[in-house]
Parts: structure tokens; sequence; C-alpha cells
């Protein structure tokens, strides 16, 4: 249902737990963007890059657009994995695409994107740094078929 | 901005309480989607279709989609104002649109909309019902440059 | 089942939504805290005293202790009550106790307290200040038959 | 400051993400209980009994009591390690205790304990079934100084 392109992808895990379920048995629609968020975070740890060591230069990344399609359900104790790509990088922003599965099954529960813009501390727009983006540049890829 | 057309438009407060916010000293992003479900909820309580009420006669309206633009950052204790629209009424599917504002404040925190497909307890795709299909088509309007 | 004393008792109101619910159908555990920021944040704002003014002089109460007896379950689209008094005013730290129930029920569906410690921006313990102490005292009850 | 019984002590692990915090940069109290659900389905599932398969078989262990004790802040991207046991086992209760505590820190964040009572489909009261007794009992620890 849904694909991402061929480059650098992490994937991470996350068992469900009754806490991210709600009154119909399934994961609540918000929780997804729990796990975007999980993603992009190790996404960013396994290249080298922890957002936490960019915070600390004084850039931050809020999201300033998500979107998500969901096409199955997840349930309780389901293992779940986000696959994350970052998909752009621009002079001030950066776009990540998810791919959420389950665990051994190869057609997708959901996907989604998130846009992120670049500020300071102060909440300013900035340019991403050279340096930044030349390491980002190196993992970018151009989604083919993504949602 | 960002607009709702001039038809029926439903509101809903939040007040903001810190386990809202994240260490950024703002609202976390996926609790946006927790106010989207507040707005059309009490959308429906306030045309007369209270959600559970639907339930009870065996229909669901699952989130299929969603997105969210985000302009300016929610704050703690914050007076979130939630304006709810029924956007489209399909002959399985529904459509909301929201805007996201601080109580006193013209400006629009973000805007977003969901999706809904019409299944019944088994998670089966179905028509939606006639009688409700009218009601519905009531307070439909149709967005002008929403978001 | 729980009782609060006979003093000034402040009541917070929350309509339970799906993304309070887990797939027992019940509002899930972790929430019932969040309720209790809640009651306690609006028992502030009502005697006076907004959590945010008293944060704005440097002063935060975190939460260093925090027990809940679940009685009954809170369903979806309950309109739940959250009644919350001051029960204890140390010279560092408070003690808040909760009641939660149903709109209309007179038995409780939980009960709960919290205590926090006064610390300054760094994390350090603080006495409370002389003039802070004094209006907390005047809404200070001792609890009777607390749950 | 706080230290379980020497018997079986089951670990899990949790990356603190943003969601996770609140405005003070530090975890928000209610997600502990999220983490003690973590902890004690990992346990269930250790030992062979996976929480799911013993609702298949009709039983359910609803929270009726929990208790959480704070000494220090987790942050975000912290490396959260859970350490729960099984402390009490009842004609139709139990009780488990946890431990958090920062990867590659000896003192610990945070200890507490839940209690459940054993119940039906119908959320009537059940004596915990023999073999699922037995089995537990295996496990059983009387905890020593447990906070």
């Amino acid at each position: 249902m849904a694909q991402l392109g061929a480059s650098l992808k992490i994937f991470t895990s996350h068992r469900v737990i009754y806490g991210d379920t709600d009154r119909m048995g399934v994961v609540y629609y918000a929780n997804y963007l729990r796990w975007f968020e999980k993603g992009r975070s190790e996404f960013l740890r396994q290249i080298g890059l922890p957002y936490k060591t960019i915070e600390a230069q004084g850039f931050h990344f809020p999201v300033t657009e998500v979107s998500c399609r969901y096409f199955k359900s997840a349930h309780y104790d389901d293992l779940i994995t986000i696959a994350t790509q970052l998909t752009s990088v621009g002079h001030a922003s950066l776009r990540f695409d998810y791919i959420i599965s389950r665990e051994g099954d190869t057609s997708s529960l959901a996907s989604g994107s998130t846009k992120h813009a670049c500020v300071d501390v102060n909440g300013r727009i900035k340019r991403i740094p050279g340096d930044l983006t030349q390491r980002l540049a190196k993992v970018l890829i151009t989604p083919t078929q993504s949602t």
C-alpha cells in the first residue's frame, strides 16, 4: 500500500501496550505521531546525529506539518516496525517519511510524513548549518511512490 | 492563516495542562489530534447526534487520514478554542476540518482535517444510513480557503 | 467509598474522549493522573493563585509521590467530576487529595493524592514563601476518612 | 533509594521521547504508569504467560491501586530501565513492584507498585485459576525494603 524509496531506511520497533489502545481495541490514531517521533529520533541517532546533540548546538526542528494515512489497525501486543527515511532537506526545513507495519507482515498499517522548520532557541527560522546539511544530504532520498 | 467556511461551526474549549506540553515548553504535536477528536465529538453532540448514539446503532467512523499544519505554539495554561466543521459527507465517508486558536487571539495556532470511513462492528465498510446522511447533510459546508 | 473533609473543595469537569480509553473500553489508569493535575491546577486558579503565577515567582511544585485507588471504571463520553482539596502545607511540601466521580452519580470512581516538593528553578528544595503559605493555609483542610 | 528483593526480576528498556516529557524538561509523572505497564507486560511474557494469552482464557487483571514515588527526574533521550517483580499472589489479586532507573546509573529515579484484581469478561471478581496461581507462585518474591 505504501512504499519508501530505495535509499537509507532506519527501522525501529515498538511493542503496543494497553496505554496505546482505545476502546475500539486498536491503537489510538494520535499515537502514530509518537511513533513517527521515535522513528526520526532513531534515524538521527543511527546516522551519528542524535537530536539531543543538534539541540545542544542551538538548533531545533519543530514539526510544522504532519499527515498520516491509516490502512489497517494495530492491536495490543503487536510488535510494530517504524521505517523512517529523510526525504527532503531545504535551506531551513526537513521532511521525513514513515511506514508503519506489523513485524512479519508485508503490508503496511499506516504511512505518513512530517515537515520540520529549523529554528534557534528563540523560535526564529534559521538556515540549517552547512555541515549539518552536508551530513543530512548523504542520507537523503527521493521518495518513489511514497504513500 | 486558516479560515473555515461560513456555515455551522462548533466551538469547544480546552485548558492546556502540563501533561499536554513537552520539553520545548509547548504543546506536543500529537496532542492536537486529541483536540480534533474533542472537537468532532462536541460537534456531533451539539447537532443532536452524539457519537456514542451512532455507535449504539452499529456504525463506527474510524479515522482513515489526518493532517495538521502548525503555525504557532500553544503553551501551558492557554485556553484553547477548537473550531470544528463537517466539510464532506460521502457514501461511506466523512471529513471534518478544524481550526485551533488561543482564546482572545484572532490568528490561528493550527489547522487540520480528518477523514473517516463508515464501518460496521466487524470493521467492514458500510454505506452511511440514509437518515444519518440527511441529518449530516444539513450541517455540511463547503470549505472556502480552509488551510 | 471515598470522602473528602468539609472544607474548600473545588470541582472540575472532564468529558472522556476515545483517546482516554483503552481496549478494555475504560479509561486507562495513567490518565487519572492527568485529571489530578487538572484538578489541582483549577484549585489553585480558583483561590487566586494560578500555578503559572507561582512559577513566574521562581517556585515549582513537582510531584514527589502519587497514589490512586480505582473503585469503578470510567467510560467513553462520561462527564467526570474531579473534586480537589489541599490537605497539607508543610515547610517545603504540599499535599492534594482527589475524588473522581461521574456526574450525577453519588459513588466515586477513584480517589487519590499527590505530594509535592517546593523547589527553585534549579530543582533545589526551598521553603515555601511566607505569603504563599498563608494563603494556602486558609484553604487547607484536615482530611476526614479520605479514601 | 529503592531496592527490590533477590528473586526473579525482569528488566525492560525505554528510550525517552519528546512526547514523554513536559515543559519542566522532565518526564511527565503520569508516564511512569505507562512504564509500569510495559514492565509487567514483559514480566509476564518472559515467564511464558503473555497477558494476551491470559486474557484469551477469559481473565483480566485491571489495576485497583497504584502508587509511585519520584526521587529524581528522567530526561529526554535517557535510556530508562524498568525492573519488575511480582510481589504478591492472592486468591483474586496480584501485586507488582517496580524500580525505574537510568541505564548506567546505580541510583533509582522512581519506585512504585500496582495491585490488580482478577476479573472475568463481565468485570466480576474471580479466583485466579489454580494452574495460573502455581506458575505465578514460582516467580513470586517477598519484597525486602522495597520503599
